[in-house]
């Protein structure tokens, strides 16, 4: 028998990846306290509004509220079998009172508390991710000019600089920044709407009186940070909300997953590595690697993202009548797990880019080879401004690339080897020299790259204005 | 062998779901001719920022245009292996000119045309969204006052208006149509960016000269109908957009969808039928049956939804340096299907609202013979009213409940029983007269449901004053 | 802040749903356990067949086995970066010694020890598997004869026993179970075959001879209970094995979440509900509800199934060359996740199976209503027999069912008002005599229903005989 | 206006990459003959059991069954909004006729032919992966020696040999066809079982004998070529079945997308191409480049699969009592599309492995410059057989390639300046001639690779023993 082998099992998510402000949010603990601030200021609320709660009832539930003992409410579950009336039991033993809840049903406990679970969640990786474009237009900016193979189907294409190439992500994820926001904007909250929705509890509460219902749930609305309350809703927010976070989170995944993918193909050309630390082991059993460990696990963490984005999927749409809890251990899962994997991945892409080593001797060495190749549509264009008809032109320049490369491939010649076809070809029409001197304007092959990695510094510029906190936001230390 | 046995196969969304009107957006022949079009843009804009392309070429490209053979063009692709390739051989073929395509990648025909079909089929079910709420609010202002048997967990729970209950579906549309105009207003073209993005070729085409390539740009985005066009990008633009289009179908159909389903239980219960048109058969076998078979079909294509959003998930995140097309034929199946898919879903939903028939003299038999247990909230409120404790009344209340409710499943009793047990219970404190008057309130038992329908009703009318042709649409023939 | 926020945040599956026996396999704890016992076990065989490794150093490690300390272990990992580096330095200090790991990768450890932990699982899975059809069965056969209204598309059809309906779930479990043993005999274990799957590491320490290596490999697949090793694999073993292990998870529970939705369509009409333990809370707010929380939940264990599945899938094809940890994070979140909750799923479906009501009163109410309806195919079959056209005949009774229900539905008739409209319609040629008669064949009206069910029961008792705990195994307390 | 806009759009799966074969079996026209076959089966055998119908009208059904319009059969369901309704309606039509579907329902009908296609389906794939696996093994048996740099998480780690490497994702096939073969041996047909599953109306034309409805079925399911017949179903088998045909399809489709990805990596080290036919465009901008576009396709296909194992999914498990239809729209797209993707993958997985190209001069080249690097492991075994301690061995030989590495990425050094280095530290106790020796017993460095290889080839030989015809498949025509 192993030693401590009674604990609980860890979520694996929370435990190694995510960060503890994070944790801090959708621990059990933080939950049932939330719970608890919520009823007081319902009560409150109520008793402001004409219900007759005594001040001393309220404060004997403020005396208890942080004495939170998960394992006397499982105990009360365990005989319920219903989770919150196990809660409520538990908070009014402690307190001796009987004066939450009232008016409501479970769901205007526990919809409105994980929506505000899920917006503190969505805030905080608002600011995580304008901390990783931050780190990533610095970068951008570092690397502006480095003239690099530009690949398309992992071959060589034309040039690019490694800037331009870091700001194609960080394109991607300002995009995926901006919905995030309009998102956040619009979130509304389900509200106090009782069983089926239509509010009857609390009507019956306040003898009927409309305008104060709408008082008590938009004081509560303001309290938890809500701009929106929705109007006709059942037992349960619709769930295509939960839908549309998760999809938020593959979107906002996206951009730094493909920079992982492509950091990853750098390491296998030897380009790049995503750093190493001081004491890293990189494999247990050939010392001298340097695997993209953490890049590998950016690509995971989309992964899950999708997983569990395909659990929220299958329940939106999927209300019967005013709604039922199929959804429930499906939401348990995947809300914590999707904002846990989130925040992993993140806080490793922040890693990343702090820690990744990029290697220009290796990466000149690999332009000045491929140069030729690089420059094909470049003399294409060349010759087609000097009249030569595109088609045939490209039909000429095709068939000495390809005996260029299969020469190459064979080990019988140099890459230089490509511009000597050309020169003697007549359907091009360019001169030895003047295809040399087109070679050695090295600066314009790589277009309007410097253009767009300033841009796109400029714009990342503009988000961290509005969110100066964004550029203090250091890694935490990673697994 | 059957005769006509050598016919294509035929997409199944777009053959039997699918209106004409997107059909047409992505038939073989449209997209073709869209990109011919496309072509000739450019052109134009080209000669007029100074290239030399002759009037007369340009004019015997428009000659052709319409000339799609698509057999033709499979035959070349067969012998290039490229279909971009083949398309410009066939109609320079066909213009006896080598003129289009100048300075630009494949990827600048195919992904601009290809978010000009997303951007028109996007608008067209914007359109057709609008009718459904539009037809829906009709519905919802006939049924407002219509009392039902509300249920959560599929069993009754308190009492609502099918007004209100329709309204509830209305909200989460409502939602997810605000979210689509998001998108829309947001949705970039990834414009003339080359190989790698860095627009080398068009920069050589006019000498090195930006401007001029960000006027071509600009023109062709105007001309395309885009008010944005994105910034660093690669081959392709982000496939998180494609994820993010999906996406939002799904949240589209999930109003729909719970809508379908709760209309199938209430097949179940006899409340209604989602019609019956003459001639229709409802079973081959059974003839007296009304399938819910186009809720079930709506149900459907929310699975199918998924399905495309999966596909277009994966390609999310999974970019390879400047990009590659292990996309190509996820996207040639996933984003059309997705678009047919919700368009069959919409016209489907549109026939069931104009065709659906409610039962009220099943609803009021059922609302009539639950009213007992329906009011036992009322009970425990008016109990606390009265000065019971909250969770001592609720305890009794259920005791009698559970023990009618046994009684009734057993056959040895009706269900006006519960009100006798509860009057005989001190815990409790109300007289059998004061329960009598409870129930007699019938109407206080919807709580805020007509204000909620009204409230939709009206938020409703103002989405269909922005697009009055929503107000027109009528379903199409559904198979 | 509240008391006891600093424990780590639990696996929630594990933590509410899954058995100890379950957890046992999955503890952190356990797993360091496991792949201590493993190195031992290889450090024994390299003994046996020649390395010069002491046994004194072997009992080292045994003395020290069971010293467990996962915050060392995380301390070490936090400065090497590398989980399996981690615990190899953690046991060598713990023992003194540097004899674990020869020869050996990570991967030779923890794919080796994590399919352990599947193939546990999955035998622990088989047996509750067998458990549940075993209480299924004892249903099946309480209920053969119990005669109920089978529907499809959620509407009446034709009568069929309560017994063969559960039968019908059952069915299709068999079906999975023996999926699920095809796969058990047939799950391989990826071997100890080094980094990239060659054996050099073992085959230099053996000095290259292969029948030594071969050796060790079986005598360690024996030992963890593997009969088929595989050949050439990489650093890892393909991960389309944890595709097919989670869709195999899926299988097994597709017959349980139709079962489920089925009880919860029946509880809809008062036909049954899931029981209802001493104590238990149906609604906060609603006292006399019985919600079928335990069926909605087996629900939403298929849909985070689903879930898994599909982060598994995503690794299936994703190799490069000779294999990465791109996988790493996934498979920790879906290998055990999937486990836990394919438990959690089978502990509820038992407890479900063994506490559900049923309510023959109520459920013969229904049938008596709704049989002039039902016997419309028989009515039909008996026309044809005497020699009606069958489509004329089907539109005939279609009329008049159609005509019946209308009135129905309208206030305005009772049911058995269709048999007399029938009665005078020569297209159908039955008398009203003959139509009484056949009502009154009541039983015939099931079919083959109770000839599937004993079927049905004698199968399963063939499984029990084969795994004969899975008839005493009880359900676990369900939260 | 577009010349053609008028046809139909074609199936983009179907149309472009399914073979012929394929299509035969899934197209609409053969449907429909396969339908009126199954009729006509059923007739013969009802009359031969003694029912009566006249040889005559079997034949006048005979006569027709050819001519299939599927325009009036559209214009059929139009009206009656049942399709199987449509078809027997212009069936009889045809024929003149009312005997076919006595006693059936729809489902009878549409199952067991869906089933019928399904296994069809099923069958031709076996044979053409078999087909494929064949082809592979003429591969690995090509490149059983040839050496090459193995690499994990993209890095080089260890040699091994290209043929052991193809033999790698061949050991993933070879699983994946047997998995197939389990499924095929036990893939179960629904059988004639009526509306409910009851088989009423059939007992009821027999006159109640259950031996004659057996014997029907049984015939039916002979000539269908099934062995197994469910028992105890609804009005559908059970959708899980979909599922786990969809899961083999996406098990089958890893091992070929692992080689696909694979193959796109080293096409990006200059190693290999997947081959490039006489004529064929790289890229329409870039005429040197080699695409992978075959591979990117297979990929492609594998998420195609996934988004249909996805939708098949979402219908396990979803069964509401005894059936319903929400599955219809999602496996009239699942089902072909799931078989016209893997069809396609392995067509164009057969072209790639017949055209793919190796560069033997450009993988020596990459192994020479690595070996000292690849060797580490080696080092290691060496230098603890001769004594030194495992981890500080480990440590020293980490230290000194790490140092080797930054030279050779600052462009300051070559290769071989690693082992040097190792020569000179007393912690690994080997001098500069022990490791020269090493180095140059290149054979010994990959292993097990060639006796893993010889492995694989010799099971695949029994495969195609089994299947002869898999030996004379040929690739089709690749797009």
């Amino acid at each position: 028998m192993v030693t401590g082998s009674h604990e609980a099992i860890p979520d694996v998510l929370a435990d190694r990846y995510a960060s503890s402000g994070m944790q801090e949010i959708w621990s059990p603990q933080a939950k049932v306290l939330l719970e608890r601030e919520f009823w007081i200021a319902v009560m409150r609320a109520q008793r402001e509004l004409g219900l007759d709660i005594p001040l001393e009832a309220i404060q004997a539930y403020e005396d208890v509220k942080n004495r939170v003992d998960l394992a006397s409410i499982r105990a009360r579950e365990r005989l319920t079998r219903h989770d919150v009336k196990a809660r409520i039991d538990e908070f009014c033993a402690l307190a001796g009172q009987q004066h939450i809840h009232k008016g409501l049903t479970s769901r205007d406990l526990t919809e409105n508390v994980e929506q505000l679970q899920i917006l503190r969640s969505l805030r905080l990786l608002r600011l995580k991710y304008a901390a990783c474009l931050y780190r990533l237009s610095g970068r951008v900016a570092e690397y502006r000019r480095l003239a690099i193979t530009g690949r398309t189907h992992n071959v060589p294409a034309q040039m690019t600089t490694l800037g331009k190439r870091l700001a194609m992500f960080g394109t991607e994820m300002i995009f995926a920044y901006r919905s995030l926001e309009d998102l956040l904007a619009r979130y509304p909250l389900r509200g106090l709407k009782g069983s089926v929705g239509t509010q009857l509890d609390l009507l019956t509460l306040f003898g009927g009186d409309t305008a104060k219902v709408d008082a008590l749930e938009s004081r509560v609305a303001d309290q938890l940070g809500f701009r929106e309350v929705l109007g006709a809703v059942g037992q349960v927010y619709p769930r295509s909300l939960d839908m549309q976070v998760l999809g938020a989170l593959c979107q906002l995944g996206s951009g730094p997953s493909s920079f992982a993918k492509t950091l990853r193909l750098m390491a296998g050309l030897d380009l790049a590595t995503e750093g190493f630390r001081e004491g890293q082991v990189g494999s247990s059993a050939m010392p001298h690697k340097v695997n993209s460990r953490s890049c590998e696990r950016i690509n995971g963490f989309q992964v899950v993202l999708g997983g569990y984005l395909h659990m929220a999927g299958a329940l939106a749409g999927d209300q019967w009548s005013e709604g039922d809890v199929s959804c429930s251990v499906v939401r348990r899962v995947a809300l914590p797990g999707g904002m846990f994997a989130a925040d992993g991945m993140f806080e490793t892409f922040l890693a990343v880019l702090v820690e990744m080593e990029i290697f220009p001797a290796i990466i000149d060495a690999e332009r000045d080879r491929l140069l030729p190749f690089l420059a094909t549509t470049t003399v294409l264009m060349e010759a087609v401004k000097r009249g030569a008809g595109r088609e045939s032109a490209h039909a000429a320049i095709k068939e000495h690339a390809l005996a260029a490369a299969r020469a190459l491939r064979g080990g019988q010649s140099r890459s230089d080897d490509l511009m000597t076809r050309l020169a003697g070809d007549p359907r091009i029409g360019l001169s030895s020299a003047e295809l040399a001197s087109l070679l050695a304007a090295d600066e314009r092959f790589v277009g309007a790259a410097l253009v767009q990695a300033d841009a796109f510094v400029a714009e990342v510029a503009g988000i961290v204005r509005d969110q100066p906190e964004a550029a203090k936001l250091a890694p935490g230390e990673v697994l």
